[in-house]
């Protein structure tokens, strides 16, 4: 088989990617491990930044999510007893849109599927060449190959596509805590997102939907799910949400819960030969700065720019500059996503100093309008030209 | 010999509070245990905040800095081979002032002297009690000692006041790495102070005076200064300060050198009874920010104020919020100085991703106008009532 790009993965961003392409008429073959329900039910992120929804509603994917997506134009920072709003579209004149990751892949598979695109689930791919091109990948039991010009490596963090670039230079930074998260049948305490920091740790009150709640706690990297029964979870959440004047906290029955790491992670470059990596296959983000799935969506429109560009005027110039042009923006990404992560979490090894210090940051972050200014301005996104 | 308010140590921040008091009519007597020559020459820092200009001006001892301080409007951070320059009165409306401490000491001096203030050289204080309240200290091989209302604890980080505070819980950051500092006889090359980052190292010029250069260098906090000949300091320096456009760094005879380690440090409370810590016996900051003398004239302002109300109105209250308010500008000074620290300093224990999102983080403040603007208003200062 024969295609012009092939992309490995079948996430958010291989399939916004094979959109994108179809739009100006370049085909592409999708390849998923995973079968078509798995990947509309694996629960991620859902928070767009409003570079993310402008890619999706411009390309005319955007109609559900305009209609369900919760449009925000602030947050809570809450420490001390006490709420502090940031208001993001005051400070920036842009919104925030919270619409999960899941129904984006629906959105983009139903789209995809009706427009005849080849979205191949449970086809797993064994082994990239960057140079043939080709992807050689396992399917009903058999082994094919996908002959290519370009590669489009959007697999994930656990893919076959970075081990393919050879000489990638890695950074990376563990973190010393990881996110307890809950889904619960119960509508939002809150109107607005709520982060929270509490000496017994980090808290964070999300919304899924006018129905049901998205709640995090900070724990420990080794914490066993066992011991958070539903009591325990609401007891902890009630705690480090506390305020002065007595916010309560609506509780439900929890649906889901997970434990996930915090982990940062860069690979360089994001590209060899004919394969480019895009998303979480080229670089992770603690979770705090709601980063993950915004980037994935700003590196895939980047490639589809360079890609369209190369089969409009045979220039490779784009494609030449991907993986700087990407990485810029990847790091101002990490950099804004560590920022978060330490100034609300508690950290179980800093001492008296680190703890004031963290307290007269988070003071003057919602004292000083410049310095809210640069919690807003990273977290709705800054422009895509960046 | 009996005073209304003992102050210990003879260094700006007590000779500044003597002056304030004595223009209320409050009487005091600064013991200092150098001789005058020694106060009037140590090389300190130079770099004032409006509201320590201010503060001067208004108690009338400006007319020298009013006419030999050099009034800056922004400062340059330079790094990848490239200066940015921060608008400092751009974005705060504010200015900063070079004017020596060792001139502002000499000010104070004089002034004390002819206003018939009462300033003690050679005095060394050995024992303080703050609940009689009196100060033990030895004069001309006597001991002495000196009962009063209230005492100022001004003796820098070395000195005895300190230890008098019973229960003082303590906060404290050691840096791996050190400032070498050179005075040199020669025009500065430079109009505003450059910030450099640079992989080998942080570097800074600053100025003196329009003949004289001050020049800093990052070093290994167990530097041997023998290690460190003319040559080798104009090199070093010439590395870290170069720019793409070839910028050159004017040489001239070097006639001070000292290697200063970096520490944070705080003390708190800052009260004991009728004994008040001010200045470095109480904190201490990294000198990247040019926070420290400012800190010690914000602290003995908001000290003179309340013992002016206390005085003036027989209350307490002023006194009683003095730890807490000063503690507040404190560590807003202390997260700034660990910030600018942190920023430009090279980290000889950083792997790579710290390098990375340090570069990140650079790139940042000198392209958001609300990134700049944190740099800028911190470092101009905030308003003393904050």
């Amino acid at each position: 088989m024969r295609t012009q790009v092939a992309i490995v993965g079948g996430g958010p961003a291989g399939l916004l990617l094979s959109h994108l392409l179809h739009r100006q008429g370049i085909a592409s073959v999708v390849l998923e491990s995973r079968d078509r329900a798995y990947v509309e039910h694996r629960q991620r992120a859902g928070m767009l930044e409003q570079g993310t929804t402008d890619v999706l509603r411009d390309s005319g994917v955007g109609e559900r999510l305009d209609r369900e997506g919760l449009v925000h134009h602030g947050l809570e920072l809450r420490f001390g007893g006490a709420g502090h709003r940031i208001p993001l579209t005051g400070l920036t004149g842009r919104t925030v849109t919270i619409y999960a990751q899941t129904e984006i892949v629906k959105d983009l598979v139903a789209r995809r599927l009706a427009d005849g695109g080849e979205v191949l689930f449970e086809a797993r791919a064994v082994e990239i060449d960057p140079s043939a091109p080709s992807v050689t990948y396992l399917r009903d039991g058999r082994t094919h190959t996908l002959e290519c010009d370009y590669i489009a490596g959007c697999d994930g963090f656990h893919g076959v596509s970075r081990p393919a670039v050879p000489g990638l230079r890695t950074f990376s930074r563990e973190y010393p805590f990881a996110w307890l998260g809950v889904l619960a049948d119960v509508p939002p305490s809150t109107d607005e997102l709520i982060y929270a920091h509490h000496e017994r740790g980090f808290a964070l009150h999300s919304l899924r939907s006018p129905q049901v709640s998205r709640l995090y706690l900070q724990v420990s990297p080794d914490e066993d799910l066992a011991a958070w029964p539903d009591e325990r979870i609401w007891a902890e959440l009630a705690a480090r949400f506390a305020t002065d004047d007595g916010w309560e906290l609506r509780e439900g029955p929890i649906t889901d819960r997970a434990i996930t790491p915090m982990r940062s992670f860069v690979g360089e470059p994001m590209r060899h030969d004919r394969l480019f990596l895009a998303g979480d296959a080229a670089h992770i983000v603690p979770p705090t700065g709601a980063k993950g799935l915004n980037l994935a969506v700003s590196d895939v429109t980047l490639l589809a720019r360079a890609l369209i560009e190369r089969y409009a005027s045979g220039s490779e110039a784009a494609l030449d500059g991907y993986s700087a042009s990407c990485l810029r923006r990847v790091w101002r990404a990490e950099h804004f996503s560590y920022w978060m992560t330490t100034l609300l979490h508690t950290d179980p090894h800093g001492d008296g100093f680190a703890h004031r210090l963290q307290r007269s940051h988070l003071d003057y972050v919602v004292s000083s309008t410049a310095a809210s200014t640069t919690l807003a301005e990273n977290y709705v996104g800054l422009p895509l030209t960046r």
